[in-house]
């Protein structure tokens, strides 16, 4: 099994985009030591980068977030895909690392994470059969994982080997996944005890998935979700469980999640209550920047800073009102909102806002930018872009360089997508 | 140096996420020996899959079309990034592969390409580097790439140290890259002749810029494009040049490329009228199904195939008329259109069109799908997807299962992104 510290043991190749093509050869870890500056250090444009100090940062404010609430935390591991990070996040304390499908979970298991929330419903044989091998290969392993239908509970329940902790899924009606209300809960949960292999340990849901996106009423849909999980605990439906788990909570209102889960005390079992928040390691500058509760609703009780940035080049400015940077589809999410020039590197290495230029559209591997034509912006300079949306950043790099701020590379996070 | 016929050494992991979990630590030449079937080979879901024949034939058209019209081919490699596919794109007679960004040509260098079209301007003093250190050990090999401005001239020539072909881009107003019209191509041009190391070797550019999207107007850009390879030879512009080198064609416009070329004789050089289209190889179910020549201008030259599609598992349908893939923006395209449910697979294997499926949405890692209620579609049943857009179908996906038309993987096809 591959452990995290092997990673910087991996070489310096064509697998990675953006690494200097003169450190062909090395390891991560001694290209790391040479400590390169980003911007003369060779490295290929476009380059995602993660800010070191941005990075701890954001760390530190979860993990002091889910304490001070009596929050368990496994943060989504889909948003990096990140073994490395997986590794600080759980050295800071996280329960486990939140998975949405088989795949991400054996890359978890392949860098010996121990706890794993997968947060959907696993209907599939192959998938199954690997889980019954890591849990009856690894007594410490532990895996949950949904059921919101009787149909999965039987699919699961005929494919495993091995007993399975799962929690019954509340959804919404016109939401995503999960039961819509509390008898097909009730139906479910009965499927659940009848089966052989599967152990009801608690409820689940994703309150992102509310249609009417106000704190009432996502608050109304959590007070279901615990309502749900004591009337489950009073009709002894967890009389197997060792614990029981409540879980929660994308990036966008666990202040809500914590409000709802911090009475649920006096059930039959410990009640776990996990956050499952991921995009807040890297937060971003654009859409999450706006919906995180640090922003407007409990600002005193931390803040995040975005930890990606996208340096691309200008390869073109055919015309005074329009540029061409090197950075497309490939490289930049699109699917929040367009990425948002921030700072421009000149020739002589200083740097100025990017103040006037605009992402207009995104090609396969060009970025469309608006400006005034009085803007000075030189073909050759690099400008370095704020990104929204920290999942479909980090999927879209297999090595990212992390930057202190002085512009020194001082490590690199592989990912795994 | 790798080669391609390595890539079939490399083993079976976590780093490739819809592989066999059972089938960990044998080699992928070992795991397509086997010759598994898809759905009962214990594959994780969502898997995209090659389809064998539909590849094979898109391969067959593009080298027969070029050849017919006396075309030079060099398939746009920024589509796929396998160099698998390049092999048999170059057993077929393609001059060379195009690249979008040095990093691309990186790739095509570790598996031996021997010409690249570079079609951007290159003005990162790293990559020149990288680009003349590979000139220098290879005199085999030939990369052309784009100038489209002065000041790239510029920073090209102070960065090389060693002879550059280039081609003059010309653009179009409001269009992408390229010099707006001749004026500014002459001046490049000069620059050009008064630069230590660049070499002008032709003209070229890419004609689905042209805002207008009629045959008309994309002919007449074109007839522009050889007008200015006619009156750069006439100025005695290729003089150092040992063929002029004539470059367009993308996916939608390739036979007006043909039409405006062919003709192009008589010059002081022998003419190398270079066809760039990648999209083929692959094709789609949506946006490029309607753009192709092949579907109504020139559908008696040749036909393409969609080669890719995307099964996935259904793992919820919590309302009547609302299920839930396990695919996502992680696994399927969404830039130019939804992924379509084109069939069905039952628990029995047996298989139905996917009639009345709609996605509507992704998230990172669910497929929305409305569908009447009345449907029958069950939890477990897996669901084959069409999709839009070959080039953001392959960057979701490190490794490809090649499937024969029953079903059978007999290779694997791996990406670099």
């Amino acid at each position: 099994m591959p452990t995290v510290a092997e990673l910087s043991r991996e070489r310096v190749d064509h697998r990675f985009k953006s690494l200097p093509p003169d450190a062909e050869g090395r390891t991560l870890g001694e290209l790391a030591a040479e400590r390169r500056d980003l911007f003369e250090g060779g490295f290929l444009t476009p380059v995602l980068t993660l800010l070191a100090p941005a990075l701890e940062h954001n760390l530190d404010q979860l993990e002091h977030y889910a304490h001070d609430h009596r929050l368990a935390f496994a943060p989504h591991g889909k948003t990096s895909m990140a073994p490395q990070l997986f590794d600080r996040q759980l050295a800071r304390g996280a329960w486990g690392i939140t998975a949405a499908t088989p795949w991400q979970a054996r890359v978890y298991r392949a860098y010996g994470v121990r706890r794993i929330f997968l947060a959907n419903q696993v209907v599939d044989p192959a998938a199954l059969r690997w889980i019954c091998a890591e849990l009856t290969s690894d007594p410490e392993f532990r895996l949950v994982c949904y059921v919101d239908s009787v149909r999965g509970v039987e699919l699961m329940d005929a494919a495993l080997t091995a007993t399975l902790d799962v929690v019954v899924e509340l959804g919404v009606p016109g939401g995503r996944t999960g039961v819509r209300d509390e008898a097909a809960a009730d139906v479910v949960a009965d499927a659940v005890a009848a089966s052989r292999w599967l152990r009801l340990v608690g409820v689940a849901g994703y309150e992102g998935e509310v249609p009417e996106k106000t704190e009432d009423a996502v608050t109304a849909w959590l007070d279901r979700l615990v309502a749900l999980t004591r009337r489950f605990d009073a009709a002894g439906r967890f009389a197997e469980a060792d614990e029981i788990v409540l879980s929660a909570g994308g990036s966008a209102w666990f202040d809500a999640v914590a409000k709802a889960f911090e009475p649920v005390d006096g059930l039959s079992k410990p009640v776990l209550r996990l956050l499952r928040s991921g995009a807040y390691v890297t937060h971003d500058d654009g859409h999450y920047s706006e919906i995180t509760p640090f922003h407007d609703r409990v600002p005193a009780e931390g803040s995040l800073r975005p930890a990606l940035r996208l340096w691309t080049q200008v390869v073109s400015r055919p015309e005074p009102d329009r540029a061409f940077l090197n950075a497309g589809k490939r490289d930049a999410p699109y699917d929040l909102g367009m990425p948002v020039p921030q700072v421009i590197r000149g020739a002589d290495g200083s740097l100025r806002p990017a103040d006037g230029l605009r992402v207009t559209k995104l090609a396969d591997q060009h970025a469309f930018v608006e400006l005034t034509p009085e803007t000075p912006l030189e073909v050759g300079e690099w400008v370095g872009l704020g990104l929204s949306h920290p999942c479909t950043s980090f999927d879209k790099w297999q090595l990212i360089p992390v930057v202190e701020q002085d512009g020194t590379v001082t490590d690199f996070v592989r990912t795994f997508f």
